[in-house]
C-alpha cells in the first residue's frame, strides 16, 4: 500500500494534486479582479534558509532520525491558511533540528529519554494536517526540536471480528488503516477532510471529527483502550465496551494534542461496511429556517449519517444552484436494514418545517460534494497563493444559541474583513455535525490579502471571530483541536482549576516539559 | 413534592415498603429449609453505641447540621448486603460525627474551608444507594467526619427547552427531578434500579447506568456541562453539545466519586416522552445461544430501548417459565415515528440466531419485570436477615469474552460459595446493557450464610469473583462504581501512571485531603 506519491512540503497534500496554472486561472476568475495578485512563487527547499541542526541523536538513534533539509521544511507547520502563507515565504527560523521516524515503541521511548537528557523539544507528528498550530514549535525554551513523525507505526495489529474492533498503531493515515480493515469487512467510517493526510493518533490526540451528521462523530466515542508512552512511562487502558470505573483514564489523552504522552496504539470500535443507503435534498427558504429543520430531525431519533445544511452561498457554490435558498442534504446508512423510511420520516419533519424536497433522490451530489470537499484545501492554496485570504473555523453551540450565533458571525466577522481588509469579503455558514442538544456551524472565509501582511491581517479576522464566538459561551473549535493558535479563546474557556489538573498532570507524566510545549497549557 | 415517608435507616428504601412478616415467609419458603434461620432483629436506634460527636460546626453553621443519632446512623453506610448486615449487628464505630443538609453552594463552601480547618474527612452523600463502600468511612487518618447530604439542593434551576436540556441541581432525587421536568414535556429517561433512593450528583460522581439497554445508558453521555466545588475554587464547564477543545473536563470529575469536589449542578441532556413502543420475547436453547442473537442485534443499529437476556434459573425466577430455556425482551421506544419496523427487524434477527419469538407482544410482562426490579433489593433485606446470602455484581467485557466469561464466572463463584458456604448455591446471570463492541453481564449470588459471619462470608465470595474478572480482563464495574469495595481490583485495572494523575488531581483540588478518603485511590 506504499505509495510513491510526494507530499507537498509547503501546501496541502500531494504535489502533484496540487492546482496547476491553467486551473489557478480558471480560481482567481471568480474572485473580483481588483483582488488577484501574481501567484507566490513557491521556493526551492534548497534556496531555505535553515539552521544548521543544534543537537545529534545517539549513534544508536541516528539511523531513525534525519536532518535532511525537506523532511525539516515539511515538519515545521501544519496547512493552515497562515501555515502556507508562511511557508512560501520561505519563514523556516523555527523549523525542527531533526525528524525522527520511530518503528517501535521501545524507540519512541529511547528517543524521549534522550530529549529529556538534551532539553529537546518533541512534537509529535501525524499527517502533519493541523490547521492551529499544533505541529509547530513556537516557544524559545528548549535547545533544541524534535519532530516526532509516527507514520511508520502503522499497521493493524489484531482484528476482533466478533467484537467488531481492533487494535490500529496511531501512526496510520486513514487510507492505510481503512485498506487494512477492508479485507475483513469492516472500517472504522472515521472521514475528516483530512483523511487522506491524517493519522489515527492525529485524531485521537485532537477529538477529531469525522463527516458523519451525528453518533459516529467525535472519534472519542470509537475508543475501547489507548496506549500512550510518555516520558515517566506506559499507559495501557483496559479493552472495556464501556465501564464505571472512576474517571477514564481515556478521556484525559483524548484532546490531550501531545502535551502529556504519545499515543501509540489504540483499540477502535469499527463498523460493517454500510450497503442501505438513501439520501434527499431539501431546500429553505433561508438558513435560519433550515436550522429549524435540522433542529427537529436531530431531537428525532432518527440519526441520519448526513445532516448538511448549506447556506445561500454554499448552496450556489457547492451545487451550482441560483435560486438564493439554504439547501438540505439528508443521508441514510446502514449495514443491515434499509434506510428509506428514515429518510422518508426525515423528510416529513423538514418539510413541516418549511422545507421543499427534492423530488428525487440526490444521490449523485452526494459524491460530488465529496469530490469538491476533498478538492478545497487545494483550491485554498491556489487562492491563497494569488490574493485572497481563504481560511476556515467552526464551532459548536446549544440550539438555543445557534440561530444568533451564526448571525452574529457573519455580521461580525464581516465587519472585522472590512476593517483588516478595506471591503467586505464572502462569509459562509454550513452546518455538518448536528446534535440532539446543539450545533457545529462551519464558517469560511474569503477576503482580499495584502502581500506581506496576509498572516496578521487573518489573524485579527479570526480574534474578531474567536471572540464572538466566547462571547457567546460557544466552543472555540468543535474538531479542528486548541494547537497554539486557538490558545487565548481556549483558556477563557477551559475552567482555571481544571488547568491547574491539567499542569499537574503534566509534571506527573511529562516531568522535563519537553512533550509539544505551549499546546493546550503552558 | 416533599413525603412524608421515612427511609429505612438500616435497609433498602422506604421504612413503610419493607418486607413484612407474611411476605418474609413466602420468601424463605422458597430457599431450601436448611437455610433459613429467625430473621435477625432491627435494633432501636436508641440502643445503639453512638459515640459523641468529636467536633463541632462554627455557629453559623450549625442550623444546618445534625448529630442526631438517627440521621447519623441513616448516614453510616450505604445499601449493599454487607451494610444491611452490619446495621442489623449495631456495627457503628465509623457513624460519622455529623451530617450536614447545605442548602446553597455557598455553605458547601464554608462546609469544606471548615472541614480543611479541622481535619475533617467529608463525605458526599446524596441518596446513598452506594453498593460498594462509596459513602462509608474507613479511614483513621481525620479527627471527625462529615456526611454531607446533599438533597436539599433539589431543583431544577432552568429549563432549555429549544436544546432539550435543563440545569438540575445534583441533589434531587429521581423522582424529583423527572416530576419537575414533566411539565415540560420532557424526561431524562435515567432509570437505574435505585432511582427513587439516588440523586443526579451520584448518578455523575459514579458515571451510573440507567434501565436502557444501548445508548441512553450510562449517565456521562448526557451531560453538557458540571458544576463542581472543590476544596481549591468553584470549577464551571461550558454547555456545550459537543467539543474538540483538549480533554474532555468534564469526563474527570464523571466517576470521580466525591475525591475531587462535590458537584452541585449539571446542564444534562433530556428526551421527549416516548409515544411509540414495541416488545417482543424470544427464547433460546441458552445462554450462549442467546447472547449470540444478542451480539447481532447490538451490531444492527437498531438500538433497541431494552434488550435483556435471562438465563434460564432468571427466566424462571422472573417470568415463571419452567421450560429451561434462557429468554430475551426486547423492546424499541421512540418519541418520534413507529417502531413497530425496528423490533420486526430484531426478532428477525434474534430468529435468524435460533431463538422463537413469543406468539404476540410482551407489554405486560414488561411492567411485571420493572415492578419485581424495583421490588428486589426489598426481597434482598428479608432473605439477608433470614439466612441468605443474596447480592449481585455486574462487569463489562467485549463480545470476544463474553460467553467465556459468563461460564467460567458461574463455575468459579459456584466452587468459591461451595467453600465458604460448604454447599453450592444459586448463581444466574442477565444481560441488561449491551454495545456494539460488547456486553455487561450482571449476575445474582443467592447462598447460605452462617449468623455472624455474613460479611466475611460474601467478601470471599465477591472477592473470587473479582478475581476472576480482572483475569479476563473484564471492568471491575459496570455501573455500580468503585467505591471502597472495588478497590483491590481496580487499582490493578486502572493504568499506574494514572493513579499518578488522579492523585496529582486531588493535591490540586483538595489539597487536604479531606473528600471522601479512601473511595479510588489512596
Amino acid at each position: 500500500m506504499r505509495t510513491e506519491r510526494i507530499r507537498s512540503w509547503w501546501g496541502w497534500g500531494w504535489q502533484d494534486a496540487a492546482v496547476g496554472e491553467a486551473e489557478r486561472k480558471g480560481l482567481v476568475g471568480r474572485l473580483p479582479p481588483h483582488w488577484v495578485a501574481d501567484p507566490m512563487p513557491v521556493p526551492r527547499v534548497d534556496d531555505l534558509d535553515l539552521r544548521p541542526p543544534r543537537v545529534r541523536t545517539p549513534d544508536s538513534l541516528a539511523p531513525i532520525c534525519t536532518a535532511h533539509p525537506h523532511v525539516r521544511v515539511a515538519h515545521t507547520y501544519g496547512k493552515a491558511y497562515r501555515d502556507v502563507i508562511r511557508a512560501l515565504r520561505g519563514e523556516f527560523a523555527r523549523a525542527p533540528d531533526l525528524v525522527a521516524f520511530p518503528e517501535t515503541e521501545e524507540q519512541i521511548g529511547r528517543l524521549l529519554d534522550w530529549a529529556g537528557d538534551t532539553g529537546t523539544a518533541v512534537i509529535p507528528y501525524g499527517g502533519g494536517s493541523s490547521v492551529v498550530g499544533g505541529v509547530e514549535y513556537r516557544g524559545d525554551g528548549h535547545d533544541a526540536v524534535l519532530s516526532l513523525d509516527l507514520t511508520r507505526l502503522d499497521r493493524v495489529l489484531e482484528v476482533d471480528r466478533t467484537s467488531r474492533a481492533a487494535l490500529i498503531q496511531a501512526g496510520a493515515l486513514g487510507p492505510v488503516l481503512e485498506s487494512r480493515l477492508a479485507p475483513h469487512g469492516l472500517t472504522l467510517r472515521h472521514f475528516p477532510q483530512s483523511f487522506e493526510f491524517s493519522t489515527l493518533g492525529g485524531w485521537l490526540a485532537t477529538r477529531a471529527g469525522g463527516h458523519f451528521a451525528m453518533r459516529h462523530t467525535h472519534i472519542d466515542d470509537f475508543v475501547e483502550a489507548l496506549r500512550v508512552i510518555s516520558p515517566s512511562g506506559l499507559t495501557q487502558t483496559r479493552r472495556l465496551p464501556s465501564s464505571g470505573a472512576g474517571p477514564s483514564p481515556d478521556r484525559l489523552f483524548l484532546g490531550s494534542e501531545g502535551t502529556l504522552g504519545v499515543i501509540t496504539e489504540a483499540w477502535l470500535r469499527l463498523q460493517d461496511r454500510p450497503v442501505h443507503k438513501a439520501s434527499r435534498g431539501i431546500s429553505f427558504g433561508d438558513f435560519a429556517a433550515g436550522l429549524d429543520a435540522v433542529r427537529a430531525i436531530a431531537q428525532s431519533g432518527l440519526d441520519p449519517s448526513n445532516c448538511r445544511l448549506l447556506d445561500e452561498a454554499e448552496a450556489a457554490i457547492n451545487t451550482g444552484r441560483a435560486d438564493g435558498r439554504a439547501v438540505l442534504v439528508l443521508g441514510f446508512e446502514s449495514a443491515d436494514h434499509p434506510v428509506d423510511p428514515a429518510l422518508a420520516r426525515a423528510v416529513e419533519i423538514a418539510e413541516a418545517h418549511g422545507g421543499t424536497a427534492d423530488p428525487k433522490s440526490t444521490q449523485d451530489s452526494v459524491g460530488g460534494w465529496r469530490s469538491a470537499f476533498l478538492r478545497m484545501p487545494y483550491v485554498r492554496d491556489a487562492l491563497a497563493r494569488s490574493g485572497a485570504i481563504v481560511e476556515t473555523f467552526e464551532t459548536a453551540c446549544t440550539w438555543r444559541t445557534a440561530a444568533e450565533l451564526c448571525a452574529t458571525v457573519r455580521t461580525g466577522v464581516q465587519a472585522a474583513i472590512t476593517e483588516v481588509c478595506g471591503e467586505p469579503g464572502i462569509v459562509t455558514a454550513r452546518v455538518t455535525h448536528v446534535y440532539p442538544d446543539g450545533v457545529a456551524p462551519y464558517f469560511t472565509v474569503i477576503a482580499r490579502s495584502r502581500r506581506g501582511s496576509e498572516v496578521q491581517m487573518w489573524d485579527q479576522i479570526k480574534a474578531a471571530a474567536s471572540d464572538i464566538l466566547d462571547r457567546l459561551e460557544a466552543s472555540v473549535t468543535h474538531h479542528h483541536a486548541v494547537g497554539r493558535d486557538h490558545r487565548r479563546w481556549y483558556d477563557a474557556q477551559r475552567p482555571h482549576e481544571y488547568c491547574k489538573v491539567l499542569r499537574a498532570a503534566k509534571s506527573s507524566l511529562d516531568p522535563h516539559g519537553i512533550l509539544n510545549p505551549g499546546v493546550l497549557f503552558d
